[in-house]
């Protein structure tokens, strides 16, 4: 390990540290003061190490509060076919939805354009809270024509799931058309449902469903706590 | 209108107000108290209205400074070629990148596993600042294997262009492999560079591009500022 800077060794100690459990995601690392004691580098050292680390999306830092073991956010393909429960199984992870208002309601513009609606057509909407094993993740708030999905609300109801509820009123699969993404800060109310800090860098998707016959089924919103998810967009 | 409801008319009132130019992007808007004795509703009517501007992204409210007029992000497809300039021109706007760093050094970690470099290989680095007209829109790092590409730095300073550079550096064209994003605040020194707050939303990507052969030939990390950038993925 001759040639090794003395900083990435550094990097790489903490790093294994973090690999064995020593330090979990969430804990705090020890100061760069403790930290350069420990080593018996400068802070300059110590310093450049955790940019390595954070550099890698393995730790953090707070401003004034330190640094901190970063969760491995899930990986989310944004492919053909956006489907919650199976993109979260893939990653080995359990997931389910709470569901947080079921209303029929008349639509905003964007909801009426994104699901060519007539004037005066009404809106059935979910929103959802989507969990994967104990945390939140994402709210989404998922927006039907009422006329042609009378049913979807119960549906989702009992199934709990968007495919699951599509399926049973008839749609047997849907691709997503298009999907536009931008950051957001989370809002006090969001924040208290998604267990983060107000504020907090929230990854917003606007997206529109289609059926096999390219008519528009579900224009959907969803909010993702940046921390937690990844979406990965690839050609297919 | 007899069935329009207040709120809705209100709310349009307010648009047509913005789209003739009265409100600017970046204007507060009157105050909930100034917009009931105007239209002369309750505030929850008035909050209703904006709350509806709010949702099709008209307008952004900030925390105990009121409600602002949003300005329209530019559409930014991120498909099998994402090209900033062109991607820019679509929108019918200018573009230009200020280069903020050229430097040879050792690669991280992610950079040497995505670039699939060798123990010891070094990378030239870019960091450039996009500016759409003259407003900053994101912060970028492109890394290249140094060895590949000895001359990338110099044709990128003579160009001002990541993809005429790899041409004068023998790649003709290149696709983009993968594209991974998540929602990030801004620290101190990017928010200077991108005029915004530190703690504003900004919209991270981490990408690879490969040549014709597959071969990975750039690391890509980009910071768009959430509010004037949307990213747009359709399958192709």
């Amino acid at each position: 390990m001759a040639n090794t800077p003395l900083w990435k060794s550094i990097a790489m100690s903490l790093t294994s540290e973090i690999a064995n459990g020593h330090y979990k995601p969430g804990d705090r690392l020890p100061t760069e003061a403790e930290l350069s004691r420990r080593f018996q580098v400068n802070r300059h050292t110590v310093r450049r190490a955790l940019q390595d680390m954070n550099e890698s999306g393995l730790v953090h830092s707070r401003r004034g509060a330190g640094v901190f073991v970063a969760s491995t956010p899930t990986d989310y393909p944004l492919g053909r076919r956006v489907r919650f429960s199976q993109n979260i199984a893939q990653a080995g992870k359990s997931s389910w939805r709470e569901i947080l208002l079921l209303e029929k309601r008349a639509p905003n513009r964007a909801e009426a354009e994104a699901l060519e609606l007539a004037e005066g057509d009404l809106v059935h909407v979910a929103e959802t809270l989507a969990m994967q094993q104990d945390t939140p993740i994402a709210l989404s708030r998922h927006v039907f024509s009422a006329e042609r999905f009378p049913d979807i609300l119960q549906n989702i109801e009992a199934t709990g799931s968007i495919t699951q509820a599509l399926k049973r009123s008839g749609v047997a699969d849907y691709t997503r058309a298009h999907t536009r993404l931008t950051a957001k800060s989370a809002s006090a109310a969001q924040a208290t449902r998604l267990r983060i800090r107000e504020g907090d860098p929230i990854l917003r998707t606007t997206g529109v469903n289609i059926d096999s016959k390219n008519q528009p089924i579900e224009y959907g919103r969803t909010w993702f706590v940046g921390d937690r998810i990844s979406l990965i967009v690839s050609p297919e």
